[in-house]
């Protein structure tokens, strides 16, 4: 375990200039204070072993509303905080601009402002601190966001191959055969993931597996316009979709086109967003438990705490059956 | 949460009655001891609820040694029980055999032994209880094996996507470019798993993919009789093996053949069993920390016994580097 004296030892200064740049005194200069933080990042100082102190975490959040209740961001938050306060963590949220992580690296600003771990919901492949997580040293939870190969860095999500397969399992049920799937950019994890489940399910659920009949696109719009109208010719009766904006817009496209949903085609969502309640029909999808994922989170970074180098933790996925799937009509 | 009341108003009996059937009291006749079990497994009711005894937990192996610290499972079965047992648990270790399986359902012999979980290692396709795993009631946890949309049961096992890529980014920096792949039966859940993590990491590492350099059969001697000359002869200078006992028998068969490992080809095995160290020349290998395992398996039936209703757990695997890779020689 480093100590406040091998970081002192390191730069040839003391341990009470060590202690004070660390705790932002003002009679350290801001160039000691910047030694100080690097090499404290670099020989692996944790600020946990500061007893006295609160210990203190981050959740880093971008691209996900989570400020109202109907947010999708807001109870992860809440599960997060459910488990981490009364076990004595104080939490931070932190939104996540380009500015931020252009000026400084990740493991020193989590120095810097003595976090001890960092949450992230949202970040994408144009966040610049993405490419630290390889290598980093703070420990790190990331919410839908797989990075290989770095013991400090763990992700929490639901098993999207086994939602996907209840998905196609549950339009199969209905008679459906010829299934559609839709897509944002694949370039996304959680949605490349989910488009490879889907192809997976669609095999072992005995369907014979049709490009054709999949589509995806960078922006909602794209995708429906691109591919709805081409899955519907081709005689898809139900179509999934990988996530419930997309779903719900589809539902408003195909009202648009005069066919009614479900009785000319049957759309599933997937993660069950607050919204799914209230589109016409009410979505049809496979739930994500919000709560629980921010539970998870704080349970893996206490397994990294305790030396436990989690990984991956998936939850089990539900479906939530509203009004937008239905019976395939038998064929006349 | 049912009660004794439950199941007796269902049963048409008293509290009383099956109070004494669950405890197993000799008053009570086999055939109502056997329609209480049955009743309780029906209605959901959890031995969890009876505060007064000591939760037990039944861990049930097959497949796996644990008897003595250089067996494969001892550190997963001693991790469980270091988790566990502090925590006011009870773990009992029952060998998991056919005769066992036949005569009683998994649930109803969870309810009659009072068991509040069991936890899995090394169960195949052809045990029955596997069967009754997609539907059953009582808290499971499987480790490498993967059952769909039960929210009682959990799996854990390390990261195999992240530990073929490792290994192949390994050996990649030595040099090699032909890797070949050998794996026991595909129809194993980890072996299927690690299949297709090779061909996803050799892909990633900016490989080209060979089938013609993997190759799988059920029995060790088969896979090296059938596949390791070709993979020789069409160049490899590495070769994976999908789990150690095979890269074990790999460096002998090579010894066989007059080639000398890691000179004239480099073998790396996959988890770390205790022999690795005593091989000749001891084995290189992706480590799957099995003290690890066990905690975390307790930690996924802590998590459903709190309704977090986890699917996946995996840990990190780590490379650890011994005497069987080398540089591959500079191409004269």
């Amino acid at each position: 375990m480093t100590t406040l004296d091998d970081i002192a030892r390191a730069l040839g200064t003391t341990k009470s200039t060590v202690s004070k740049a660390l705790n932002g005194a003002e009679d350290v200069s801001q160039t000691m204070r910047q030694a100080v933080l690097e090499k404290a990042v670099e020989l692996g100082y944790s600020r946990r072993t500061r007893s006295k102190a609160q210990p203190r975490i981050a959740i880093f959040i971008t691209n996900i509303e989570y400020r109202k209740p109907s947010d999708f961001g807001y109870d992860i938050v809440m599960g997060f905080r459910k488990a981490a306060e009364p076990e004595g963590y104080e939490v931070t949220l932190i939104p996540l601009d380009l500015a931020l992580q252009q000026t400084v690296s990740y493991d020193t600003y989590m120095m810097e402002h003595s976090f001890c771990g960092g949450f992230f919901l949202g970040p994408t492949p144009l966040d610049p601190w993405l490419k630290e997580f390889e290598t980093c040293k703070t420990p790190t939870v990331l919410y839908d966001n797989h990075i290989s190969g770095n013991p400090n860095i763990s992700h929490v999500g639901i098993d999207n191959t086994e939602g996907m397969k209840i998905a196609v399992s549950y339009m199969k049920s209905l008679g459906h055969e010829k299934i559609g799937y839709l897509s944002s950019e694949l370039e996304s994890y959680a949605y490349s993931q989910r488009h490879l489940a889907f192809t997976q399910a669609i095999e072992s659920c005995g369907l014979s597996l049709d490009r054709a009949l999949t589509g995806s696109a960078c922006h909602v719009s794209d995708c429906l316009s691109q591919h709805l109208p081409r899955l519907l010719e081709r005689g898809c009766t139900a179509i999934l979709c990988s996530h419930d904006l997309l779903a719900s817009s589809a539902l408003v496209y195909c009202a648009e086109l005069g066919l009614s949903v479900p009785r000319d085609v049957s759309i599933l969502g997937f993660d069950d967003i607050p919204l799914c309640q209230h589109t016409v029909p009410p979505l049809s999808t496979i739930r994500q438990d919000r709560d629980l994922l921010g539970r998870s989170a704080f349970y893996a970074f206490t397994s990294q705490f305790n030396h436990v180098a989690i990984s991956t933790l998936l939850l089990h996925p539900k479906l939530v059956v509203r009004e937008s799937c239905a019976q395939i009509p038998a064929q006349t």
